[in-house]
C-alpha cells in the first residue's frame, strides 16, 4: 500500500516531526509506530507520509495533509494522544514539530 | 558547530528534500554532502538544517531559511548547481522537493 494518496501540491500542509530516540526503553515502540501509520492513513484529509530513522536514533517523519483541520483532528485522536504522551515520557529525549504550508513541490514524485 | 542559528519560528521557510540514493556510484558523495552543508551555512538567510539517511538509502534533509529569496540564492549557487546535476544524474534514483512556509513550531528545541 503506497504511503501517498496523490502528489503533494501547493496548499497542502506538511508536519515535520524530528525526534531523537532514547537509548533505552520502547520494546513496544515499533508496534506503536506501525499503528500510528495505519491510523494516520485512515484520517480524513491525509495525503501522505515519509519517514527515515538513522543509526544514531535521530528520525524525521513528514506527514502531509489537505488542511489545518485535518492536522488538528489527527493531533486530537485518542490513540495518537496516548502515543504522544509515551513519546514525550519514554521514547524521545527531544523532539521538534513544525507545521508548514506547502508553497510549491517538484521532483520525480513521491518516494514512499 | 550547531546546525541551527536560532529556533525555527512562524514565517521561516522549510525546504523538505527527500531522495533515494542509487546503490552504485558516489565515492565522492560524502565529500559533496559535507561541502554542501558548509556552503549552505554560509548563505545569507540560512537558519538551520537537519538530515537523516536510513539503511535503505532513503534520506530526508530539511533546511530552514529566513525568506524565499534566501532559498532562490542557495538554489542558484554555482557549486550547488553542480551538486544538483550530479544528484539527478548519478546519486539519486528519485527525489522530491517541497518548499513550505512555517506556520508554527514547537517541541523541546532543535536537535542538530
Amino acid at each position: 500500500m503506497p504511503h501517498f494518496t496523490r502528489p503533494i501540491q501547493a496548499g497542502d500542509y506538511a508536519v515535520i516531526f524530528t525526534a531523537q530516540r532514547t537509548a533505552s526503553g520502547g520494546a513496544d515502540y515499533g508496534a506503536m509506530a506501525d499503528r500510528m501509520l495505519e491510523l494516520a492513513r485512515a484520517q480524513p484529509g491525509y495525503v501522505g507520509i515519509e519517514s527515515v530513522r538513522g543509526g544514531d536514533g535521530l528520525g524525521i517523519t513528514v506527514s502531509y495533509w489537505e488542511s489545518e483541520e485535518a492536522i488538528r483532528n489527527w493531533k486530537a485522536n485518542t490513540e495518537h494522544l496516548e502515543a504522544q504522551r509515551r513519546g514525550r515520557e519514554e521514547w524521545y529525549s527531544g523532539f521538534s514539530l513544525r507545521v508548514c504550508r506547502v508553497e510549491r513541490a517538484y521532483g520525480t514524485g513521491n518516494l514512499s
